[in-house]
């Protein structure tokens, strides 16, 4: 029986790398690194389910790399073919590379490579109905991604990163948003920007503070409605609380004498969405 | 001039231990890993504020282990004082050393040493008010300790961790509980026990699940109530799910389709609160 005719392959199509010294790699591999992904202005997303949720949201594949072998279907296809037309690039790797990519064993079957957003908060023009949030010098990636994560469940308008804050496009950020981070848009701003943002806002301004005395059950959120979070362990600085139309606290029992970061931001998500809600 | 006169050590009070290799600090530090956890029930806690807490709320001090040179002040020659008069051991070490241990440069002032404490399903006797919180098979060591610092914010009685879960005594998990883990019971029951809790339940026993029709604000919580959280990834097993007296969601706008456990469990935990609260 004759051998079966092989499509001849398309060089020009699929690059394909075994070594990890290749400077590809090294580059891809690289962006683990905060200096890389400010230098490059780039950053990575691993696995088939999130990169395809990149591409239909609108971000284009800078670089696609996938492992020989492993088999990712007609979804992969497509993102290949895709990622080519957008003038990305495709590497197939070998699963060593791509576990060193991935900096795991047993790595996701594709990682994503694409740019980073973000919008100058002078071009915040707040909807009448939308939540925003801003978070001061927030240090912990997973708390940031989680929050982003929370601000899309919630349809927040976008996250704005006041201040020297976590790098939103680190790999455990991206992970911790379970895509989140494509579908909300991020602003950076340093404070005396985000003071310009609050002189001009139209609706509350609301942190969260220890010394207030409000209950953030008994308040009125009016509408567009900016949520402020402080730092993990400093809260909202004394400048950044000056901003708000409304200081709140969470009431707690116990011996706890605080919420972490993520879970704080999202009880006062809720309940801005539950007075939304309640309102005409 | 002459000499100041110095006390002369005491060789029986404080162990000085500047070997890396050496047993005792191999036996701290292997307390990073599950398997050492298991075999000798201890685990470790970082940080002076930390281990006094535990102590004040009766944790006896096993093994405390602190840098020669670092100022601890009186707490620290207290807690020394204390370890000892309770049959533990004091351990002065290196900075190496204690950077060893702690898997970090510049690690904190002390670490601790103290037994697990498990308490067994069969003792539960939920009191008239009470609110206890289950976890099937939850798997990030943070989520888990971030669910036991918001359990203990809102008084929970209780963390029932159900079949197989992550180790809550990890390094990771009592640090995301931020001193909760000595403030909190926790109990382990395998799924039978757990059923055999859930049939005497005297009140609610609610679970979110994904396919649930009734809006999580919209539903009484019976005293004492049981909330029942599922994994990260599947949520609540069918056969725990059918065991609960309301099953509840947690609506979501935006493209996310979830939330993270930490924060659901969260925002559940505090709706129960104010359920509770709203209640004569």
């Amino acid at each position: 029986m004759a051998e079966p005719r092989l499509r001849p392959p398309d060089p020009g199509a699929v690059r394909r790398i075994t070594s990890l010294t290749n400077p590809v790699v090294k580059g891809v591999r690289g962006l683990w690194l905060a200096k890389n992904r400010r230098a490059s202005g780039l950053f990575l997303a691993e696995g088939l389910k999130l990169v395809m949720d990149a591409v239909e949201f609108g971000w284009p594949l800078r670089r696609l790399v996938f492992a020989t072998g492993r088999d990712g279907g007609e979804h992969l296809d497509e993102l290949a073919s895709g990622c080519r037309k957008g003038g990305g690039e495709v590497l197939e790797v070998s699963e060593a590379v791509l576990a060193k990519i991935a900096r795991r064993d047993n790595p996701q079957t594709v990682i994503g490579v694409f740019e980073q957003r973000f919008r100058p908060a002078e071009s915040i023009e707040p909807a009448r109905d939308s939540t925003w949030i801003a978070l001061e010098e927030v240090r912990d990636p997973g708390n940031l991604g989680t929050i982003i994560r929370t601000g899309d469940a919630v349809g927040a308008a976008g996250v704005i990163l006041v201040g020297d804050t976590v790098d939103p496009y680190s790999v455990e950020t991206v992970r911790a948003t379970m895509g989140s981070v494509f579908h909300v848009p991020l602003v950076r701003a340093d404070h005396a920007g985000f003071a310009q943002l609050a002189a001009a806002w139209p609706g509350s301004i609301v942190g969260t503070h220890l010394a207030a005395v409000d209950d953030y059950r008994q308040t009125l959120y009016r509408r567009p409605t900016l949520l402020v979070m402080g730092a993990e362990r400093s809260g909202l600085g004394e400048p950044t609380a000056a901003l708000c139309s409304d200081l709140v606290r969470i009431p707690m029992d116990g011996a706890a004498d605080s919420l972490n970061l993520a879970v704080a931001t999202a009880l006062m998500l809720f309940e801005i969405r539950r007075d939304e809600l309640r309102l005409p």
